[in-house]
């Protein structure tokens, strides 16, 4: 099936979003917690997590601050802090109930059955079910011109892996973990094989 | 296991990269092709492929130019104009081989079994053996000043889906297409099973 731009553009906008939110590929699944000055928490699923560097270590995400997810950017300008955790099978259904709209006051913590935890005085939660949990100070927010997005980059300062997947070279093995993947605005998938290979030089 | 930055820090190189580049989850699993003015093809891997909006239909990676992608973004800076395409199982090793330090002189399109192909007049090839293909239009760089490596920003111009993956309200079916993504520098997996969940309301 071929879309040239004019077809994307008049779309009907469910079938646009299904169709534009589905074409990158399988996006990591992952939940963003932080928490108010005043003391709320939050916490969110978003599929945009991205690596920026190891040295220093650097993650951005995307979003759009007139959406739910607003909630998360407030928390984090406002506080400095927020935490990223990986989601895996058990906690699909929670995990993506937190792209309900609640109000401010609301924490999904409340209304799921993620956990919060906190660690070495961390400011914002930790989600206990995750088998990677990262905390995060934040860097730099950007805007994107062209539709008004923000991309959000924050620095590495805490990192929790589940022991039984680190391998001797630093590999940490999702697949152990059940780590989720999202295809589109609303599928989950695992993945259930995979295979490693090796470093690639130029054929002689 | 438990990293402060200080530890993350003070790792090993190898280690390190092999850490950080997993710890954000499954990645997305994609080529993106380019032909330079002088009329050479260029293929390589990237994981950094970012939905950021989708009316209208904007799509980002993330580079490094001081490296093998250097090629990748000459190019794109140089005519305007580069495909994204999926890799699925039947394309993985040929995929990861792209990642080879091949002089700008050699295209990977002849080092490997990826086949190019032009569609509608469009200036970059795409990938024959990919279900997705997109065809995009370079919008704007940005440069991330914490490290030096650059947002690329580009709008969709032509979509080629393979007609067996949509359904009606324009999902794609990444699983029917034995879509990859990449765990961490080099591996890849396979998703065989998902779920679609429902569009959330917060409870009563």
């Amino acid at each position: 099936m071929y879309f040239s731009r004019n077809d994307i553009d008049q779309l009907d906008h469910i079938y646009k979003i299904n169709l534009i939110n589905s074409i990158t590929g399988y996006k990591p699944a992952n939940l963003i917690a932080t928490k108010s000055k005043a003391g709320i928490t939050n916490v969110a699923v978003f599929s945009s997590i991205v690596h920026y560097g190891s040295a220093p270590p650097i993650l951005g995400f995307v979003l759009r601050p007139t959406t739910v997810r607003r909630h998360t950017f407030d928390n984090i300008i406002e506080t400095g802090y927020y935490t990223i955790n990986h989601i895996n099978e058990d906690i699909i259904e929670d995990a993506h109930h937190t792209s309900a709209k609640y109000p401010q006051d609301i924490s999904e913590f409340n209304q799921t059955k993620l956990e919060e935890e906190y660690k070495n005085e961390f400011y914002a939660p930790f989600v206990t079910q995750s088998a990677i949990k990262i905390g995060m100070k934040f860097l730099q927010q950007l805007e994107i011109e062209a539709n008004g997005t923000i991309l959000i980059l924050g620095e590495i300062t805490d990192l929790y892996i589940n022991d039984t997947l680190i391998e001797k070279d630093g590999f940490v093995d999702l697949m152990k973990a059940n780590t989720a993947v999202i295809n589109g605005l609303d599928t989950y998938a695992i993945p259930t094989k995979n295979k490693r290979l090796t470093y690639q030089r130029p054929n002689k």
